[in-house]
């Protein structure tokens, strides 16, 4: 089996979700979720997440991303995220299509946003001629494989509310991120009064499949219509919904991230002392982001490939998913050790 | 197997495209459509189709349909279409929300509309008070189970771009309409000049998938962009395309809906006698509309779930799917009769 | 003075309005309507309307359109309305591109649509696919001249609320429906419960100018972010207002479409009697619509222009405005009736 | 007359101006631009801006600036501008909610930005996830009243176009840059292959009215239809028409923006060696920025009123209109040393 460090959605899927699929493939359902296998779904968040909640699916992440702030925002609203969110950098200004609302940009530290930062442009209360700030977006896992921990969650859902703001959290690698903190996702989203969730899918294990928890209802009120509005309605339901009963059982979700976790921390810990490599971020969750010199990055990249992050820094990105295997990183590793002459 | 004659889109996968997921799920691929799977699913359309031709897998009709005529309108254009198409009744909008567009609506005879209608509605020309038609968008199958022959379809393409319009096909039935029509895809699609086709995987067989198909690649130009933008572009494509590969293999598309229509004029058959029982609409496809005495019905959903598709006039759809079985039809047609005292 | 029967948008500005733009020219006074003439120009809102509306201005009709039904719909819901209506037929479909939502039009009578007729469009409630109607929106003056008399408003208010609909108004000639009507503003709009007018200003002696009133303040709420985004907010309210304070002064408002009306009644009456004219629709406000034998017709427009409303049926029709002349009446008809030859 | 230092917009209608709207206002004229009041219009700007231009009267700054980028723009492209820029921070959105667009801002310099800053953002060419640019905008003069040098302008333009974009001018104060450049708006527009002009009329003494100016017509090709379906077509448009026609007769564009740029040096000359005073940008055109202390503010304001531009610095904006006086220059100048105990 070949794969590669480029990213977690070159994997393909996880043996018991594809599984599931063929296990419900049997005679005619009802469409569009209305079906025991979506049911049954939703009661497995329910399970994990606590009874209080809404779960829809959507085909794709950013669907999640898109619909789940089209639920809490009008479009003279905006969006407060990281300048390297998903959101902002990686989906061709989807929100910005869908929802009409401006995407208000911090700098991330370490990938991450803090309520101090978010201050400084909460301005303009009230001022007809500026789009009016109404979610805090962020992302966990982010985008630089750190993780908030429970505190900064928690904070920033607190600033939220205080400021009259919702909390979203695109969670495409929600359950590398639980994983990392050893905590529950009920720990670090229920508890933390987190308004809105995307929760990754397919990076995880799905061929494809994306949920959007919702932990106010009044923000799932017209979330069927937007779902359907914004083509992300599926009509045989069941084959998505099956994949996250197999997801959601015997902890699978946090399995696979569990060992795509220990993956990269096993990468990190056979590369790290490699003088000539720089490890550029914190290794939490699934991925290493790390300058390589330049003049190795294609050798490299013919045996395992794996993305350049920064042309300019020579900074890469390897990325470790739930079905990498540990002889890749030793072999991966060794290659490096190689090339680099170390 | 339970069956039901509700909609195509309560079966389930055909045995065929379930296994060709799974034969696909080795190892890392390149998301996004860069990967051999999807090139291959690519050159089966073409051996369809004819070479000239650009083909985008996205994930369902009403991404299908919405993202073709985004391809071809601007916010000013319209759409003229029937009255009971899909984009005008069943997206919930989409069409409007993401093109801004309005349509135009003919009424329909028999699920079809004609040159002669459309001649009524291209009025006002350059006039910047109304929106600009830009666009035909046509249903084949129609959503009442009727099928344009070779020659309507041909003067509404001559007719189109006589008048400087392209002529979209909403196909989410297509292999149906070839199927009944006895022609290829290539002959009634191709060679009638059809500008786009929004292909139908999930209605025969698919777990999910549409593919939108042009025939003037100047139309192609932006739609990665617009797919990615729309949110309709998956990440783990290799798994979309590796189910059109089966369905486009060994005529498989072609038997799956021969199989459901054939199934459609079998339940006609032994129907059609019954004199309380009144077809209102040609049997040509799938599917048959008739009128049932109401107090009959729920009895009759009891058996084999179907939909009331008008409550004032009690007319009914009974739509066959691939995977429908001889022995329902028959068990059906004698649950009626009984119920029906006939 | 050269006038025609084009348009009522093709008069000029009424002096009193023009006066008033000049009056309110001195010194620095501050921008985006926080402005004593402003609040003056609310004030005279309240005065004719009552005490609890909101009052926004804007620049034109589809302004003030667009941005009365943004206050009320999400881009899932409909719009009802006449399929001659303004919105439908003349606004370049900028309430799809603005809002999103679909117009479910309704045949009218008369120009006018009935309680009974929308009931057959309120189907399909809660059902995801489908649109779900939020406002009626109608036209008074109607754009066939025709009138809603008081309990035709009321049935279709209180049917508005009874279905947990909105009611809003275009009233691009709001005055000219309450002269003709003989009752007051506050008769046909206030006490009737419509919840949002469009009140027309240019066509009744602005330069330019509409105002958006609402009677249901919770609708207003957001409206400033609402107008700000839409490009409906000028910088100079002053003069916006400012003619809005003349229009509301000494009843000018009242009279200008009182003479409107009286105008095109006087046509009506020195033509009703020539054979070769089909009057096609009741007199009630400041139209004629008639059928003229089409040979007559470009004869007839070089002495005083005015529009051919349908080609096929030989159908114009004939306005006219504050500033029609009693003589230019009395000289068109007597041209009619010589080229005529009656 | 009691003037501020608030805004050019809180400025009145210059007289000519005024005179220019009573002087067309004689009986019935086509309406939406078809009158001859609009030929002249639009011919004065062919004499000022040459012959090879496309001209369309919009109603507001917020109007011209959306329109000119609709036309050039996909909802998959986005717009190069500064941080500062008005489209950015002071449009509550339109341009995101209008044309679906990302805006990737640029760190302004004095208000401006440069080719080698663009640079870092031309990014991820044909990257379907990514916005691929297409236009950029800049403000001339800008916000902060400083003045792009015809070098600058040039540069910015050939960049544009070297890398397949467009080149945008906000130019709500552009007769205000001429005059500070002592250059020809043809010399500093038309010459420097600038693509699309936003020109200001509001700000420089109409009462309101901005034209969008193509100097690539097939940008122009569908700008009718987006004017009206933006809400920005006007049905009298004779009287926005002969405003432009009044500002660009002798020359009054300009005296207006000289007079306006005079009284800023005046009022600069006059404040400059008050140690207790920080001019923050340099004075180019009609505004001033000073960081004065903040315990002065509120008793200057409540002499002349103005903006406090940044709460944090104590860095107000005091700007001068056509219709500063002298004598308010110098009145104001002398209670702030009075004030300021200087």
């Amino acid at each position: 089996m070949k794969i590669n460090f480029a990213s977690d959605n070159h994997a393909g899927i996880h043996p018991d979700i594809l599984k599931a699929i063929g296990d419900v493939n049997s005679g005619h359902v009802n469409a569009y979720g209305d079906d025991e296998y979506t049911n049954q779904a939703i009661q497995k968040f329910k399970d994990i997440f606590g009874d209080n909640i809404e779960v829809f699916f959507v085909f794709n992440g950013t669907g999640a991303n898109v619909l789940s702030l089209a639920s809490c925002t009008q479009s003279f609203n905006s969006i407060i995220c990281s300048d390297y969110s998903h959101i902002n950098v990686d989906e061709c200004s989807a929100p910005e299509k869908f929802l009409g609302t401006k995407l208000i940009t911090i700098p991330s530290v370490e990938g991450k946003i803090y309520p101090e930062q978010i201050d400084k442009v909460l301005i303009r209360k009230e001022d007809q001629h500026f789009t009016q700030p109404k979610v805090i977006s962020i992302t966990q896992s982010t985008e630089y494989g750190t993780v908030y921990n429970l505190e900064e969650i928690k904070s920033l859902a607190d600033y939220a509310h205080k400021n009259n703001l919702y909390l979203h959290v695109d969670g495409a690698r929600i359950a590398n991120a639980a994983a990392s903190l050893k905590l529950s996702l009920k720990e670090i989203i229920t508890d933390t009064k987190v308004d809105i969730l995307s929760f990754g899918g397919t990076k995880n294990g799905l061929m494809l499949g994306e949920a959007v928890v919702f932990f106010n209802s009044d923000l799932a009120k017209n979330f069927k219509y937007i779902r359907k509005q914004s083509m992300q309605l599926t009509s045989k339901m069941r084959f998505i919904s099956a994949q996250f009963n197999a997801l959601l059982s015997n902890d699978l979700y946090l399995k696979n991230a569990e060992h795509a976790n220990k993956m990269a921390m096993l990468l990190y810990e056979n590369i790290k002392d490699i003088p000539q490599i720089k490890i550029t971020q914190k290794i939490q969750a699934n991925s290493i982001f790390a300058i390589i010199p330049s003049q190795y990055i294609e050798i490299l990249q013919s045996h395992y490939y794996f993305y350049v992050w920064n042309d300019l820094t020579s900074e890469v990105r390897l990325m470790c998913a739930f079905d990498t295997q540990e002889q890749d990183i030793i072999n991966f590793a060794e290659i490096i050790r190689k090339t680099l002459n170390f």
